[in-house]
């Protein structure tokens, strides 16, 4: 057995997100079922994280086990002939057993993207259509007390309690302003579910000029969800970049 | 009766191009379908032309006559309440009864969007996803070869003898690449069915050393639709201008 591990991108859109379910068509689902079709039996992949319905990845890793005779480049070849035109098999490359594309991640980078102009048809489904102005230097001084170790609840999904620790590492929050395009990058130790999209929602508040930046601290510190703005449309957001630190 | 003009955009992926159909999703079936809601009788639209089947407009413009007393402001508003998302009602205005969409139009605007890098599904809808490098410079000198007034009869559809007389402009042809991407735009008096995405298809061919730039010359002369390259997919084609001169 050989472990392998493989660097994909894929068009959120139509996927009811990453992990593998019964009926809906997600990302998982479409990789394994490329993969047992490879090797004959049931292929279990283990990816980075999940991503939701509608969020995009440019850089998305998972691994698998394999026992066939096959190189990287055969790996890439033969999934990316399997999978539908939303997937996309960057790499694969060969790892030690002790690889796990989840528990061996050291940091992670999301983007955002958000379009200040008109409502555009042709880019609904990849950059989220605001349409108004923001005070993008506000909503920097915002992003400032985002930075370092903190207990986001704040900015985490409520439904589940999925995780009891809500303790996570932001090391830079990125917002640059292009062609009236916002690009927002965060990188971390990793993300709660939803976390980038009520980040970029609060920071929406900010950039309305709806509360002031030094709020954002508040609404940090009450670990209560319901402080926080809006949770941000899924079709902005891009997994770019998982990084496996030796 | 008043005649209103609209600039029109959308995203032409999940249609069966733009001229209505009895039975297939068009741009213009659901542009009718919200007139008729909006008037409570049938409304017919006239646009400066057709689009095929996953080509993308950003100014396509149609009109039609309304009897409604409605503000420009109101049928702009009330269109897009009733439109799907992938179209999109940028302006609405009032003109003169001579005004005819397709008639009194004078120039038009198509550019063709191109991708050299590595397949990416975000953008597989909006830009092709052609994943070569190109000689770009090889292509100007190609593209200088269809300016002026010809028979364009060997970059047109032939299924369909839809047209007898294939004589049309072209003003100008820009050919630029930025970040991996090349961006072709074409102005000129109009273009025939399939014609930008053959001239693509042939440019390419140019781009990738396959035929000389001069040859281009030749394939024109021909008339031959057999001489020229392969038709390149509709999703990199964009309508994006249509120029009313008075």
């Amino acid at each position: 057995m050989k472990r392998v591990k493989v660097l994909v991108s894929y068009n959120g859109t139509k996927f009811c997100g990453f992990q593998r379910q019964p009926k809906d068509r997600t990302i998982q689902g479409e990789i394994e079922k490329a993969l047992t079709k490879m090797h004959k039996f049931n292929i279990e992949i283990h990816a980075s994280g999940r991503t939701d319905a509608s969020v995009h990845a440019i850089g998305q890793v998972f691994h698998f086990d394999t026992n066939l005779n096959i190189t990287e480049y055969g790996i890439i070849k033969g999934l990316n002939s399997l999978l539908p035109n939303d997937i996309y098999i960057r790499n694969a490359e060969f790892v030690n057993d002790d690889f796990h594309a989840r528990y061996s991640a050291t940091t992670k980078e999301y983007y955002y993207l958000l379009s200040t102009r008109d409502y555009n048809p042709i880019e609904k489904d990849i950059i989220y259509q605001y349409g108004k102005n923001l005070d993008v230097e506000a909503m920097r001084e915002a992003s400032s007390y985002l930075l370092g170790t903190h207990d986001y609840s704040a900015f985490c999904h409520m439904r589940k309690n999925y995780v009891r620790n809500k303790v996570r590492r932001i090391d830079s929050i990125n917002i640059v302003e292009v062609d009236s395009m916002v690009k927002f990058t965060f990188k971390g130790s990793g993300f709660l579910k939803y976390m980038v999209r009520i980040l970029i929602g609060t920071l929406i508040l900010v950039g309305e000029h709806e509360i002031n930046p030094e709020v954002i601290k508040e609404i940090l510190e009450s670990k209560d969800r319901n402080m926080a703005g809006k949770t941000a449309p899924g079709c902005g957001l891009y997994l770019s970049e998982v990084r496996y630190d030796n």
